[in-house]
């Protein structure tokens, strides 16, 4: 039991993540938001004042208090969650993993650095033991973990049972992602109303790499990435939250439908991953009806961290094809760093 | 020259399709509509009457005024064109083909038989003289044609440039395709709006039949099935019109970037199809901007005949990836059934 | 305190409303769902198999194993909400408060009669009195209390604390309602996409003839309607759910806008009814923003039971201008009768 | 006849405005654009590198390969189109009517400037003649003409034939505005999507003030604001193009809705003004079905520059309610602009 509440800070909190950020944590069992920080035109005002808050659940009081802080890693908080700009989150990050802060990034910088555990707690939480040897190449009393892009969460926690059971060769992934996964303002509704996009930058190259070194295996202080090809296509809809992505898997041997929602049904977490707050009674759930899930149906099953799996039936090309969806704010972004941080307690990195 | 029009009936004049049937065919500088059949309790009524039109150019007033007929072989027109329910295409259509007419249908009925012609008048004409045989064996003085599936008319015509260039071997297509593909109520809004439902009846199984049969040979009276494997994911976006497609392809052999988009860009129609009324100057069009297609932008490219082609780049598992675009009512549907009548006229068995 | 639940009925269980009905009473401190009823053809069958359930929260197991009834006065449930349709409610509802249930209608069909109390229990608790004399003029030992249209519902919560505090004589009102107000299938996704439709049968009769009523006086065993004149425009907007009004107001005498937010600020509900379950801390909130409220943020503020007022400014034709949002489905419909029924439980006419 | 196309400019030719220009005057019969401007940024480049095309018909090649001015006076073109930023446009847009141009702008600075032409050339043609009043009282050679806002166009149109024949002397007006009167990027998808924001900064202010204007008189040189008081609710919802406004006007007498529905259907532009080439055959149509205009169905009415009027009764406030729809960018915008330059053609103040 965690009697006093470790002391977190939020670097970006004003954004679209940190806001969730907050909202997540204002009622967190094991964190306290101890500081807030944000760029340098809002620091020194009040949290309350700076932040457009978008969240449908109100802004706390506390927090709405809080003086904004610049990204100086003397401000409090022992974990750092970190939802700040790719172009200043080397520097920024490294300097509190440097000062001897746990970093929880939902950034894409370091993902795919060979020293920085890139997690999906239910899924390979044993990378998080790239730890020490980060620390010790780096010469940091703190550490960097990351936590995947948000359309590669919801694949490989989705898939993550079938590799397991099966082993996955082949992925073709057709995504469908919501506007929210580009922050705000992000999209232009001009852009979005009644539009598909096809194209996001940089998000079939993110979902190509980190699938393979999530599902990697972690021998002899390094991640070995998986063996498997992904192919994907990534397309923006008019959603507000969920990501909603078509796949077509092949395995190394047959598979039937049958085997494979058993496989589903019966994924669980390791038990300390599975004892963590953040995560859900079933990471991943399978919908047997005929035209689930649905992004705005089945968003919020686990409170956003379930990643729900439905149609899986035979493939003409590969073995089998499934639709699946997960929250791409919570499960896809603040959510899963919160969980990182959760794991990173569990398993003693960050003291109680 | 056409001098006088040829008279044409509509069998399911008041439906969606139907209706752009009507706003298609009104000015056609062939075709003349003599007659608008629809259901029993529209019949003897005022076409204006009973239509709710939803076109956004104006019914045309002589249309209005037109009676609505029971669809019964015996009215006015030597061309049908057809939009009726599947569940009586059969038994409607037959009739009216062996009362003599061609009926040219959007309905999905009749379309797998192996002696209906189901056409792309761009890529695959020379199917038509299945007509010939379905006479004979029928005992019909007319016949049937048909037009493919909304989904698949996109699909095939998009790659058709390649196919024929390269041969493609396998496909792997996902779509994100538009509300109107349903009719009309159709979709309900609760089900549309900021959500993407993973499933639609029926329409996988068209286009993994439907590719095979028109990129097929016609050979000795009949249609060879091209030798490729297809694997759809079909899904429903909200979007008003136009369905988006991102495609996989697998050649026999490697087929470059630079040499696919030439072949597109090269592609034309056969010289009697490029003279056909409703054939685009273009049918397929590449562009080479990062993120287009798009839904809403490129929609109306060739009078919604064009086909848009974007995004062509290398597979990580087969060879090439792409994104297309086809306007589902009109490629999709009505403008692709009066391009069918079209053809044959030109190839004369409706004689001018 | 309650210790043993009041059992209640569901009519219309597997519409729209009904589902809403069966998620909020599910866990409700007073009631327990004793029986769900629906048309011929689902009863007799489980209700888990014939819903086409849709709330986001799953459903629950207890009212999955459920038998549908038909809509008999004699299936179990002291207390009886009805979401049947209109046609049939008049003939339904008045069986079963003449065989012994309250009813508790969210249907429009007995809303207007002279001795059925039409209840915001916040504003106008003290209508709930003309039961006696519907029971005694009618012979029945049950009765009937409705809620107003979803339209109507925020309106008149949302102006009531100025009409208690300054008397309103005018009101012009423009709807942006959300499709989720008419059911499923309700609005097709062809009309809803995009598009605004400015016509919603009845509403504008609803909300102009409902609000003199609600807002009326109770005397002498008999509501005089308020001497108010409404001009509503009624329309339909592409939003799931949440009804936005922007409103015009008319007084007696000059009111400043600081008063105004100061009523609005300050109103409470009477004690008994802030003590039901179902009333949030605060009916209405002021929101100073200045672009709020708005449809999708704002929504669920009381958990849906209360209504946002925002934009609250010198109107240069009537007095003072706002606007204000309420959550149609909770507050307007399913909500609202839960409310109503604890009232009915408090001020004694139901038994614990 | 004109034999020459007059040579014009176009002033912030790459935003959302300025594209529409280059759209509606590629084709132009009697203008032709001889220069594109841009900020110093965009200078000295071509416009079709520079420009984000977003029109769904090609950018035309000729202008295209048209190399981007700065905003100079200096530059070819005897009539200029201002589609220019509120900031820059007062300096600007003078300095070019200086030199002698005739700026025809979309911006507001100029708008309600006593001696400045607020025009909708179908309702008040004859305030063009504040012209040789401006001219002599700044010195200049050019002039300043300007087009109401968005909102304001259908408005005016929309009511202008019933002031004309009963004089209104009260309006309501709630309007329901498309994003694309915001510009790109504009309103964020996360603002637009499934919502409605109750608040347009200015937007009140502007159909306020402009009405009157535009209503107005022309005497003794000067125009007097009509006497009627507006109050305007306006409001963003999910649609691309199209503003829909529901109105309650109150005339000095009592009118009938069929007097009404007669004048609106009677209403015919000036002689002079209906020769125009973007006058459409029926500035304003009555469309008498219940449930129309609405604004995806009927926007495109007269090439966009007519306003349909719908719903046609009687208000219990005020004596009417009406329901209006115009094409926000082209009534609204840059149509109206090309409309009030082929009205200084016309009236000779710029010679053919």
């Amino acid at each position: 039991m965690i009697v006093q509440k470790i002391p977190v800070s939020i670097l970006g909190a004003t954004g679209t993540v940190g806001q969730k950020f907050v909202r997540l944590l204002a009622a967190h069992p094991w964190f306290e938001i101890a500081s807030v920080a944000a760029s340098a035109q809002s620091a020194g005002k009040r949290y309350g004042e700076v932040v457009r808050w978008r969240e449908s659940t109100p802004l706390p009081e506390r927090i709405a208090a809080m003086t904004v802080q610049a990204a100086d890693p003397g401000i409090p908080g022992r974990i750092t969650f970190s939802a700040i700009e790719a172009e200043i989150a080397g520097q920024v990050e490294q300097a509190f993993a440097r000062a001897g802060a746990y970093v929880v990034t939902n950034t894409k910088t370091h993902r795919m650095e060979p020293d920085v555990p890139l997690l999906v707690p239910e899924v390979n939480p044993g990378h998080l033991d790239l730890l020490p040897r980060q620390q010790r190449e780096r010469g940091w009393s703190g550490g960097i973990v990351a936590n995947p892009n948000c359309s590669t969460a919801g694949l490989v926690l989705g898939v993550a049972p079938l590799h397991q059971a099966f082993g996955i060769e082949k992925i073709f992934v057709a995504t469908m992602q919501a506007v929210s996964g580009a922050g705000y303002p992000g999209v232009a509704s001009l852009d979005a109303l009644g539009n598909v996009i096809p194209y996001i930058g940089g998000e079939e190259e993110k979902l190509e790499q980190e699938t393979a070194k999530i599902l990697g295996s972690f021998t002899a202080g390094a991640v070995d990435p998986a063996g498997l090809v992904t192919s994907a296509h990534t397309n923006r809809v008019p959603v507000v939250d969920g990501h909603l992505e078509v796949v077509s898997l092949g395995f190394g041997r047959r598979v039937s439908p049958e085997e494979a929602i058993a496989a589903l049904e019966g994924f669980r977490a390791p038990v300390d991953v599975a004892a963590l707050p953040s995560t859900p009674a079933r990471p991943v759930e399978y919908d047997a009806r005929p035209d689930r899930p649905q992004s705005r149906l089945d968003l919020d099953r686990g409170a956003g961290m379930t990643v729900t799996v439905g149609r899986l039936r035979r493939c003409p090309l590969l073995d089998l094809r499934l639709v699946l969806l997960s929250h791409n704010t919570v499960r896809g972004a603040a959510g899963a760093a919160i969980q990182n941080a959760e794991l990173l307690v569990q398993r003693g990195y960050v003291a109680r």
